[in-house]
């Protein structure tokens, strides 16, 4: 398959782009048209999202987090069969691809994680999947030794699908795992390199439970049980203090920044000029907190959020979509492969045809692609060279 | 034409809708299907936009106010000719209709308005317009006595169409404007009742280059000059004093809130909550600073927005999307016209086909259209009962 466009390659210039099986195969500069009607971009990566609570957009509105998830997600999530799971994640994983997100670190729930592994094996999405891991909190989610099950999940899915597929750990946040399970998910981590994912300092009330449970910040507590290292990534974020950063960036952690989620939920802003020495990637959470799995949306919400904080000489577009491409990339520890349009790696890219209305201008690349572009405007969409959306 | 959906009419409520010329003729309560999968809108009202400026999208990155007009947007529009004024306005027109905006108070520039009123008349949308009045600043573009040619303009084009157009004033802001030209806005306005509407308090250093000439700020210039009263829109807001918004409650004025170009032009962050005793409406602004003209963004960031600077009661989703209606068409004076779906008012309004992924959910109405529908979920638009979308 050849391509035709402006490429989005590191540094952005007019040609084609081949691909032969799941590699790009050749990117060749040619001479540029006067008026540019195509893109091509590299898939992009949502590193925090939940594809199983996807069925249950629109129905946790006007709360924060500790109520929406008791009140709504938990219940929603413990009355999941099978069945119901299956097509909730496929779902969500249908919408990603849609929108142009090829690869998702996804948060599963208590139960029915094959089902999500399922779901992604069948649409053809690059997922990292974990269950969720609970062992204090809602009766009907909790479980004695939520760990139990990994081995068999790492026997039927890890690294299956050409790669496509890998298991994570995913302690749900500090306020629903022991110190014992903390402690087992950063030991399996290291000893099997498996990405491990989390939320942290998402909300004022959640940070303020920890602080009274342990007389400790979120962070320090993941670090006192040994859950921080390369692998991790933290998603939100919003509610660091300058010794959390620091310890963040000792352990080669990475964030998942999340815009609309971190707003809707009236958690918050994350102010990335505090985070801009660790990794950073973005991610649309799930669809009921989003309510929508965009990764344009959340570009552009991010650029414009930044210029808020910090004026013009904030996050530049072109770090933006950095964040929701090679920062997801290097989150995944999969830089080698995805993250960029390089000969030799993965064909994870997107096809945008510019609208008639649109003038794209390759002097201002990130800027056009952030601000003018949706994921409307999306032709096609291909993970491992298969057209998926 | 008779249409099935949730209608959004001020309560709403599942049923049919039908128009008869270019009135609604019928609203009426049928039996919910469990799946819902078209609403009925209103259409949006844009109360600031440049459409002539549309082909300077993508041109003008990172700059602040008084750079982006000075080094880009004037040299823009001072070349405009009367045959790419009337390509450029046409192409911002017919997006905007695309995007579900039916009703614009548009801001021309100091020379081929007659080419805007063209576009409009050609393209179906309902076009508040006006020749941006200047009479200090750049060279090329200012006039000794902008206001000569405005009764040409109220003969050939005021109430015209079916009433779908009319001429507006618009002094384009403190900034470039006389004493004398801004006395004479005032005056004419009180005098032939005719919509005026400028930019005012939207960047840090044009207040300042305001205070520093008269002592006093923008909002108080104007009042002084007789600038303010009920027929009176000021877009941007975003540096108010609560001075200034009591004499803006004292004088009726409307407000144009434009959430994305005032972040984009890093100006800052309108607060809603204080301007909350205004008749609020929303602008979508140029393509040069914005640089999509869509509604559906404009009331998810509004809302998200809001949730960051006041939490969960900061303004509804509900208050939101009637600023993008109601609001709007009190500024315009259009209330018992258009703003809302109701028998006898004007037939402008869409049509939305809720996604496949999408479960639109009646508890929420207004949160699921705001955060879960987009622009490009729209299945067709109407103007005066003709679909032009």
């Amino acid at each position: 398959m050849k391509f035709e466009g402006y490429i989005f390659t590191p540094k952005p210039f007019y040609g084609t782009l081949s691909s032969k099986k799941d590699r790009i195969a050749s990117i060749k500069a040619i001479r540029r048209p006067k008026k540019i009607t195509k893109l091509i971009l590299p898939g992009f990566i949502s590193t925090h999202i939940h594809t199983i609570q996807t069925h249950a957009r629109n129905t946790a509105e006007n709360m924060e987090l500790l109520e929406w998830l008791s009140k709504v997600i938990w219940p929603f999530e413990a009355k999941l069969t099978k069945k119901t799971a299956y097509y909730s994640a496929l779902c969500g994983m249908d919408e990603s691809l849609s929108k142009g997100i090829t690869s998702i670190l996804d948060m599963a729930t208590a139960r029915h994680t094959d089902s999500v592994f399922e779901a992604a094996r069948n649409c053809g999405i690059r997922a990292f999947i974990g269950k969720a891991l609970m062992d204090q909190g809602p009766k009907n989610l909790i479980e004695p030794h939520p760990l139990e099950e990994i081995f068999d999940h790492l026997d039927k899915w890890h690294q299956k699908e050409n790669g496509r597929l890998q298991v994570t750990l995913c302690p749900r946040f500090v306020l629903s795992c022991s110190e014992k399970l903390l402690r087992s998910v950063g030991e399996l981590s290291k000893k099997y390199r498996l990405l491990h994912h989390t939320h942290a300092s998402e909300n004022k009330a959640e940070c303020e439970w920890i602080e009274k449970r342990y007389k400790k910040s979120n962070i320090e507590i993941l670090e006192k049980f040994g859950c921080l290292n390369e692998w991790t990534t933290i998603a939100h974020g919003v509610h660091f203090s300058d010794r959390d950063i620091a310890l963040l960036r000792k352990r080669k952690v990475s964030i998942s920044h999340c815009p609309t989620s971190n707003l809707k939920l009236a958690s918050g802003l994350a102010d990335l000029k505090r985070l801009a020495s660790l990794n950073l990637s973005l991610g649309v959470d799930g669809a009921p907190c989003n309510n929508l799995l965009d990764p344009f949306f959340e570009m552009r919400l991010t650029h414009l959020l930044n210029r808020y904080l910090h004026g013009l000489y904030g996050f530049s577009a072109e770090r933006v979509f950095k964040m929701a491409t090679m920062g997801g990339a290097k989150a995944l520890h999969q830089e080698k492969e995805i993250g960029s349009l390089e000969i030799g790696k993965k064909a994870d890219f997107l096809v945008i045809q510019v609208p008639d209305f649109v003038q794209f201008n390759p002097d201002f690349p990130y800027e056009s692609l952030i601000h003018s572009i949706t994921s409307a405007d999306i032709h096609s969409v291909f993970v491992d060279g298969h057209q998926r959306a």
